[in-house]
């Protein structure tokens, strides 16, 4: 939240659009060998042989998605990479490849875009995929980020969200609501500076949550994980809008109903703490707190020993008949109907 | 440029994002063979089996690349899928799928998001490319649309920039400079509604150009085409923003020169009439007016005889070596160098 007064500003207008494009892309690197032609003509090629390609895309708005002013453009291009190739992490695929575009407003100079492609370089080197193309033009306000991601994986390793059966126990990797009240602390410190910029904010108590929303990882280790505990996951989702919200996505699409165990969610024990100094209950946020990416899915009862003791999952549930419907079991085991109380972009 | 005022109007926010989603998207259908999964998981499945995949993607922002006040929504929806297979086709390759991501401000009601999905189902039904993914969110300000295309073709198809060899014919489909003299004629009655909101612009006389202008095609006919006459494109490109900036960029990447000769350069001759009405130079519009989408091509000198006579292409120049520069051979037969000056978002 420093910030250096003195910095150089270079102009986009200045460079004019090839020329910003060439500076941008200059550092990206081919690693993937399905990647045959990346940045620099009409478009990529690529090739995938005997493997199936798996495309998601998202678009990201400022002021809607993400606030510059306790974002870094680093940790935010890092992140808006970290969210697509956790949507083809959910279809236990492997990413490969992806396409950046932007659309700045002029306030931007040249080397905030180099801070937030810095993010972007990052992100691609950890997660081993390769950017491929994109497009790079103004915006009338704010800076709008659009990434495709694509991924590879054979027919039988794809896992859709209408897989799970009656009987499927409900799994989940990590822990979840972290990223959420992140957030609210960063919001909360945001009001603070507002009412007195002196005031430097004190996170040590926040490190964990704060980290989880400025840099959260998508999980690219659950595919090989399974694959050694030779479970293959019946359904699967990531976990963008919020427990609550994927979970009825993957009872809608596989016709099934759930129980879930409220007792069962894994929560951070500073998460825990935050809840509490911020008077919120901690499964209400681990519910419906979105930007975990951590993933859910769903596995054969028969696969249960295998995964019991291991620490990167927690079974939290099971799946039952449609007409059973879809309930949380609170602590004190009374049935709640689960609702889907999810981000939600379009509200007002 | 009529409205009815008394059109329905249904708010976003009324419907949440997964129900607008599920509206928006429920009439697209799957025609490619090698699109296994569309619409609603966390990402497409495709299958280009032996294929070569291409990818390429636009990022359209309103108020940069269109102005809704002359442009119809049901339009922007076609264009902006056009622009995007008109980069595939640009590779020689066949487009397939397409996902389609939007950013709306709240002041759009659903009626018009209808609108824009019903020019992007038409031109996906008409170019025979499934819809199989997409994002749909809300905006600061404006309309943003992004779009990314995928393709197929086998790598001896694939056509890059940079093939371009020394002696071969430089070859341009269609006509060129018709859609950025419709947008001039568009906003000169935009300018004259604004003073007289009764006067109804009669605009007999550039039907041609204003067709170009708020419905060009994509030339997916010349893959097949090419194919018939026997001629493989040494390399190729699209033009979107501008003959002279697309012939650089296959001049820089072949490292070669070239002579484009102004008198060969097809013109339709509604353009040449309204730029004599405007007074600007017609030769100046097809050097540097963009969006007609036409495919730029060259191709070996022992080919001119399969294609001399051909009514789609017309040869309009030749590849020198690279010292001996990019010139314009003008109908006096002077020599001026090429120079790019193409659109650029960023400037101000």
């Amino acid at each position: 939240m420093l910030e250096d007064k003195n910095q150089k500003k270079t102009s986009l207008a200045s460079l004019g659009e090839f020329k910003l494009i060439e500076h941008l892309t200059k550092h990206f690197t081919i690693s993937q060998e399905s990647t045959i032609k990346g940045i620099g003509d009409d478009a990529a090629v690529l090739d995938f042989k005997e493997k199936k390609v798996v495309v998601s895309t998202d678009l990201l708005v400022e002021g809607v998605h993400f606030d510059l002013s306790y974002m870094p453009l680093k940790h935010l291009g890092y992140k808006a990479v970290v969210a697509n190739v956790s949507d083809i992490c959910a279809m236990n695929a492997q990413p490969t490849q992806i396409t950046v575009s932007l659309a700045v407003s002029n306030r931007f100079p040249l080397e905030a875009l180099e801070e937030l492609m810095a993010g972007i370089t990052l992100a691609a080197s950890i997660y081993g995929v390769d950017v491929i193309g994109g497009d790079t033009t103004s915006s009338q306000k704010g800076l709008i980020i659009s990434i495709t991601a694509l991924g590879e994986a054979s027919l039988d390793e794809i896992t859709y969200r209408n897989g799970a059966q009656v009987g499927d126990l409900l799994v989940v990797s990590g822990d979840l609501g972290a990223a959420y009240m992140g957030l609210q602390v960063l919001e909360r410190e945001k009001q603070v500076f507002q009412v007195n910029p002196n005031n430097q904010p004190i996170l040590d108590d926040y490190t964990y949550l704060i980290e989880r929303q400025l840099k959260p990882e998508a999980r690219k280790d659950v595919k090989e994980l399974l694959e050694k505990l030779e479970i293959k996951p019946t359904a699967m989702i990531d976990i963008s809008d919020g427990l609550s919200s994927e979970l009825l996505h993957i009872c809608k699409q596989s016709h099934v109903g759930c129980n879930l165990y409220e007792e069962k969610i894994p929560i951070d024990p500073q998460l825990i703490n935050v809840c509490e100094e911020f008077s919120i209950d901690s499964t209400t946020i681990a519910l419906n707190g979105g930007e975990d990416y951590e993933l859910l899915f769903t596995i054969k009862m028969d696969d249960y020993d295998k995964i019991k003791h291991n620490p990167n999952f927690t079974v939290i549930g099971h799946m039952v008949a449609e007409n059973e419907g879809t309930h949380l079991i609170t602590r004190a085991n009374t049935k709640i109907a689960l609702k889907a109380r999810g981000w939600n972009a379009l509200e007002e």
